[in-house]
C-alpha cells in the first residue's frame, strides 16, 4: 500500500478547489500537449500540496514551517497567508531573488542560510524540535504528494486526446510520485532530472532513495540531495523510466519556451520540455506526449539575458 | 452588409487551422476568463489575420508588403515564410526591439522608417505602387478582419459557461470589429484603448473615423491614428462601449500580470486586463468577463525593470 492512492488524490482535489487555479493545456503539436501548471498561484504547481497540507490538518499554534528551495516556500506562504496561520520558511543561499521576493511578499519568516536545500531542511527540523511548529515537507509527506497529484487528475480531465505519455521534472519527487500515483501505469510517466541532480535516476539504480550530489542551473528547484522515502516505492511501481537532461538542453529549452510561446519558465520548469526538445526524449511516431512545464519563478534579468 | 459575417469567420477557422494555435482560457475568479491569446505563434492574434490573407488570396511574384506596429509584421513575415512567399514590412522607429527581432528571425525584407504606424503605412503604400506587391492591411481588409474574429469563435467554444461581457484591446480595430462581428450582440464587446491613443472612441463620438493624435506607453501595438473604414460600421453596429485607460493602469497590469499570473505581457497585451484591474470597467455582480491577453512581444529587459 502506497502512501497516497487515487482516493486521497480525489479528496485532495475536492479540498483545494477554490484555492488554487485549474491550468490549462495547450495542443503544440498533433502529439504534443502542454499543461501551463506554471500559471498556477504562486508561479509553480507547489501550492496544490501547500494547501492540501494547511486545510487537511490540525494546525499547532506556532504555525508550519517548511524548508524550501523557493517554490516550496512560496507555496506554504501563500497558503499559510489565505489560511491565515503563521508561517517560517528556511531557504538555501541559492534560492532565486525571484522567490525570496515571492516569500517576502506573503508575509512569512523568512530564513536564509546554508548552501543547499538540506541544510535548510537541516534548520527547519531544528526549529521544529524546539519550537512545536507543523513541518509541512516539500516533498515527503501524504498530504504533499496528495495534493501534487491532482495535476495528474485535472490534467486527465483536461486532454483532448488520451495521453500516452507525460514528461515531469523531478526535484525530491513529489509531483512525479503523486502523479504516477494517480495514473498508477494507466500512462508512461517519464521523469526528467538534470545530468548533476539525479535523485530519482540514482534511486532507481539503487533500488532505493540514496544521495546525490547536486551541481545544475535547475538546482534552486530540482536541486534534492534525495528523493522521499514515501516517493520512491510509488515512483518504483509507477513511473516507467527516468531521463536526464544537460544544464545547456535546459537552458536551451527556457529560451525556446520564450521565442517560440513567450512562456517565462525557470530551469526547473523547462526541464521537461528540455527532454522531447534535445531528443532525449523520443516518442514513437504517432505516441502522443503531454509535458507539464511546472514552475516560472524565474529573475526576469536572468531570463532577459539568455534569450539576447 | 458589413465587410466580414459569421460565415466568413467559420471559413476562415477553417483555413487557418494547423497554422495557428488554439490558445487556452482559463478561469482567473468565478466571474473573470482570461484567454490567453499571446501563447498564439508570433506572440500575438495577428496571424490569423494574416495566415488567412495568405492562404485565401493570389499571392503576385512580388509577395506581400505589410506596414505594421510591429505585431501584424511579425505575423505576416511569419505566415510568408509558412507560405514560401516573399515579404516586405514596414515598420515605424518606435517598434519595439523584440518584434525587430522577430520579424528579422521569419527573413522577411524589413524596413524601419518613420515615428508612428501611419508613416510606415505610407511607405508601404509607395512601395506597393511602385513594385505590385500584395497589401496585407494590418486592420482593413476584410480577410483580416476575418481572421481576427476566429478568437471569437475559437473562445465561444471553449467558454466554461457563457461570457456575458469581453474586454479587447483596440490599435486599428481589427480585432475588436472581427470579434464583433462574430458575436453579432450575443456577447457585450467592450473595448478598450489608451488615453492617449483612442482612435476608436473618437470614432464613435464622431460617427465615422477621424484621426486622433498618438502617444501611449502602448502605441507600438495600438498606435493607429484612425481605424479601418471596413471597421467601424461594425463598431458602431456591435462593440458596446470603449473604455479608455490611463498609461498608468496599463503598466500597472503588465507587473500584475507578471506578479501574480508570470504572464509577460506587452502594455498593448495588458491594456483590456488593465481596464478591469483599474475600476475602469466594473461588472454587475454575477456578470461573466472575458479578457483576450492579445500580445506578449514585450522586450524582457523592459519588463524586468518595471517588475523590479
Amino acid at each position: 500500500m502506497h502512501a497516497v492512492t487515487a482516493k486521497d488524490i480525489e479528496a485532495a482535489a475536492a479540498r483545494v478547489r477554490g484555492y488554487v487555479r485549474r491550468t490549462p493545456v495547450m495542443t503544440l503539436t498533433p502529439e504534443v500537449e502542454l499543461k501551463l501548471e506554471f500559471l498556477q498561484v504562486g508561479g509553480s504547481f507547489k501550492p496544490r500540496g501547500a494547501f492540501n497540507n494547511l486545510l487537511a490538518r490540525k494546525m499547532p499554534a506556532a504555525g508550519v514551517a517548511a524548508a524550501s528551495g523557493g517554490n516550496h516556500g512560496v507555496a506554504v506562504a501563500l497558503a499559510a497567508k489565505v489560511c491565515g496561520v503563521k508561517a517560517t520558511i528556511f531557504v538555501p543561499e541559492i534560492a532565486s531573488p525571484a522567490k525570496i521576493a515571492a516569500i517576502r511578499a506573503q508575509g512569512a519568516d523568512l530564513r536564509i542560510g546554508g548552501a543547499r536545500y538540506n541544510d535548510a531542511l537541516a534548520a527547519c527540523n531544528d526549529f521544529i524540535a524546539a519550537n512545536g511548529a507543523l513541518s509541512v515537507h516539500a516533498y515527503d509527506s501524504a498530504e504533499t504528494l496528495a495534493g501534487q497529484g491532482t495535476v495528474a487528475l485535472e490534467w486527465e480531465q483536461q486532454a483532448e486526446k488520451p495521453l500516452d505519455t507525460v514528461l515531469v521534472a523531478v526535484g525530491g519527487g513529489g509531483l512525479i510520485a503523486g502523479m504516477a500515483a494517480w495514473w498508477g501505469g494507466r500512462v508512461k510517466v517519464v521523469g526528467v532530472e538534470p545530468e548533476g541532480s539525479r535523485a530519482l535516476h540514482a534511486a532507481m539504480a539503487a533500488h532505493k532513495p540514496v544521495d546525490v550530489d547536486v551541481a545544475s542551473v535547475a538546482a534552486d528547484s530540482l536541486g534534492a540531495r534525495r528523493v522521499g522515502d514515501l516517493v520512491y516505492p510509488i515512483a518504483h511501481d509507477s513511473v516507467a523510466e527516468v531521463m536526464l537532461v544537460t544544464d545547456e538542453a535546459i537552458v536551451g529549452a527556457q529560451k525556446a519556451l520564450w521565442t517560440d510561446l513567450r512562456v517565462a519558465a525557470e530551469p526547473g520548469g523547462a526541464a521537461a520540455f528540455a527532454a522531447l526538445r534535445s531528443g532525449a526524449y523520443k516518442p514513437r511516431p504517432g505516441e502522443r506526449v503531454g509535458v507539464l512545464l511546472c514552475g516560472a519563478n524565474v529573475d526576469l534579468k536572468t531570463l532577459a539575458a539568455l534569450a539576447d
